[in-house]
């Protein structure tokens, strides 16, 4: 306030660079995926859990990456401490299992929906706040779980409506393997740095790079690249690894481990076109140690992986003594929901209420919050316009939240103790009697909106 | 990383003094709440929006209240810009309808379920990181839409479980008509101020604090205190109340509200026993212009407030000169969790899963799998223990994580095409044939879940 004049000074409404207002539109179709992506994760025994949004600076820049910790929200707090906004939930997840692994005992099944916030150049396209949804199976080392990942990311596409989608599969161990056999086994992050271009630069510029900076001969170099390149359906890949990796017991546990996903993934009812090994995805560099998954949708090959995620040998080294191996995933919920918008997916609804109960004359309000009573209790979401204003305002009202059904209770009706329940669509009215506390209503409205 | 030995650091894992980690069985319930409070406001054609959690600071300080200004999280951002966390979402709102009240049309139904911030006294028992639910109707004056906030709250409780609870009502137009008729309406800050110290100080030195700040004389000071004090049924309060506002507009108008809200609520089906008009309740200073709500647990009066808001007459006057109007209302999610923890409403799960299949034989995972799908298909949620362990092992952990169900299938069952299903609590089994889909097994299952 200025108290001068005792007026308030307007302020410029407006959000920073990066950061979105979700209106209802935006938010619904977001609030009925998370619903989903949750019912999924639930289903196999995954459980909710959530961490603070602010985190004590050391836990975050713990890990050293230059590029995450350039991007973290970093100030001091009322007391001087450091502290910065999470970037990721991986990160939260180790601190929090190094603190409770004790009490909640292994295997730890969580997921964590939450809000992540980067500092990072907006020109890409990218968010500065944006949503996470990952979930996670710490403390085992089985193949089943590394199964069952691959499993919630199929029935998550599937309950979100999609089809067509390819989740590509790879394992880490078969690269390692490969390198064990060269000897280049200490060399593995700047063969992986070199290789995660390969996208991009091609072969031969790789095969340089991994000359150059993992000193590898061009015999090396020529074989890692034999790997990568290798393609072919799921049993030709695994029949044409198989001597590539023979002699290194990583190498051959990790065949023997892609060929035993795959049946589990079979045996628990997945599609065998969904599934696709694929050895030249990497995922980034030393974190994954086993399996790795990408999703992809079919109709958007560029968007990019939707789904991804991989197994890791010790999640909490930062924080604990504790050896914590455990595999993971982690859904692109802005990525998804752009994608279906995309692909026509997400009908625009602005209401999540399911008919709009116009106001004719408030001294007859009363009787319109019994009809809405009436229709909630049979489960039916109600809207209540709260204005007596011109009917065709409100039914100009009812177009715009995108309602299908109006009810319109004058006092010719309420006299007759009915009201009239108009079909937007197509303009049609039915008159349904409030008698036997409005079952006809009742019924009427819900066969109407197929419930 | 240490660079020098390439062995990690140990970082201490701990939070910040006054945030949280949720664990499952703290997080569901809370996940449970969550839903249940949506499902009323949607019900009511409420819809969900979200802002960034982050502002321009000068949108967050606009309000220029001392408190909550030295409270908010602050900082400059990568751009240099100064940013804060918000604090409510009061002000968000306020900031979001400003912004985009034109594009969304009035009346506008929102509710916002979301973290705040605020760099509290931890000692007084406070999270410097909550979870907020507002729901809030912009745009319309109607007595309905006053209705419909008490109604909300009402519905949301009883779905959350409460039967004895007291909606506490009151209206600001009351007051404003009394200080009107004595003249003293430009010193209702100072004279609200006094009040608001009613039940700590006394009457005496609320009259003396009115007549020293407020200038008040000794006879008005008793006339408003004497309004304070009123007491007795809801009609015998609208009868005690009505001569002392008497020939004020606004006091007048502020009596017949009342009496239209609480015949709406009857309308609609709340018990009269659970709506108390209560005149000296006054929700802090200025901001509140109408009706009024508070909302108490019968058994835990002690807590406060689980559930209060109002009226107010100008939402977003610090960044927009279109008058929006509006009432709203803000469930304490903590307090409401933690009340209902005291009063044991809530049933401690570990797991959102409805059993666990034990693995007998890795070599039988297939089989596991099958049995898992098979469940998730009929709506069951499974989770699949994901290593050979002893038997005794897996049930100690299905015991910890709070399963009733476990299903047992070695390899006698198994040659069998069967299964076992044992009953934690009595330590009773079935076996189940898996002939024709499972269909039996699925049947007994999810008659034990009662599904």
């Amino acid at each position: 306030m200025n108290k001068a004049d005792n007026k308030p000074r307007r302020i410029e409404p407006r959000t920073l660079k990066g950061f979105r207002d979700f209106l209802p539109e935006g938010m619904i179709p977001r609030e009925r995926m998370i619903d989903t992506v949750r019912g999924v994760y639930r289903s196999f025994g995954f459980s909710p859990i959530d961490t603070p949004a602010l985190e004590y600076l050391d836990i975050l820049t713990g890990k050293g990456s230059e590029e995450t910790d350039r991007q973290i929200y970093r100030f001091q707090d009322h007391g001087g401490r450091d502290v910065g906004l999470r970037f990721d939930l991986t990160i939260p997840l180790a601190r929090f299992a190094a603190q409770h692994i004790h009490a909640l005992g292994t295997p730890f099944k969580r997921y964590h929906i939450a809000t992540v916030w980067r500092g990072e150049n907006t020109q890409r396209g990218r968010f500065r706040e944006f949503m996470q949804c990952d979930f996670d199976t710490i403390g085992s080392l089985s193949v089943a779980s590394d199964i069952e990942t691959g499993l919630v990311i199929h029935e998550m596409l599937m309950a979100l409506g999609f089809d067509d989608f390819t989740i590509r599969l790879n394992n880490r161990q078969l690269l390692n393997g490969l390198l064990d056999k060269l000897n280049l086994a200490d060399k593995s992050t700047a063969i992986l740095r070199s290789l995660d271009k390969l996208a991009k630069i091609g072969a031969d510029k790789v095969a340089e790079e991994m000359i150059a900076s993992a000193g590898t001969s061009n015999e090396q170099a020529a074989q890692v690249l034999q790997l990568a390149h290798l393609a072919g359906s799921n049993d030709e890949l695994l029949r044409a690894v198989a001597p590539l990796v023979a002699g290194s017991e990583v190498g051959e546990a990790g065949v023997e481990r892609l060929a035993r996903i795959l049946a589990g993934l079979r045996a628990a009812g997945v599609p065998e076109e969904r599934v696709k090994l694929d050895v030249s995805i990497a995922r980034g560099l030393d974190y994954y140690t086993g399996a790795i998954y990408e999703t992809f949708l079919d109709a958007l090959p560029g968007i990019g992986s939707v789904c991804s995620g991989g197994r890791y040998d010790n999640l909490a080294e930062l924080y604990s003594t504790q050896s914590l191996p455990g595999i993971g995933a982690s859904l692109g919920l802005d990525r998804l929901l752009a994608a279906m918008q995309e692909l026509d997916m997400i009908e625009t609804v602005r209401t999540p209420a399911d008919l709009l109960i116009t106001c004719f004359d408030l001294d007859q309000l009363d009787r319109y919050l019994q009809i809405a009573t009436l229709l909630r209790a049979a489960g039916v979401g109600v809207e209540l316009y709260p204005d007596s204003k011109k009917l065709g305002q409100q039914l100009k009202y009812a177009d715009k939240r995108g309602y299908q059904l109006v009810i319109i209770a004058g006092p010719d009706e309420l006299a007759k103790n009915e009201c009239q329940v108009k079909e937007m669509s197509s303009g049609e009215s039915s008159y349904l009697s409030l008698d036997q506390d409005g079952q006809h209503l009742i019924d009427h409205v819900r066969s109407l909106l197929n419930q």
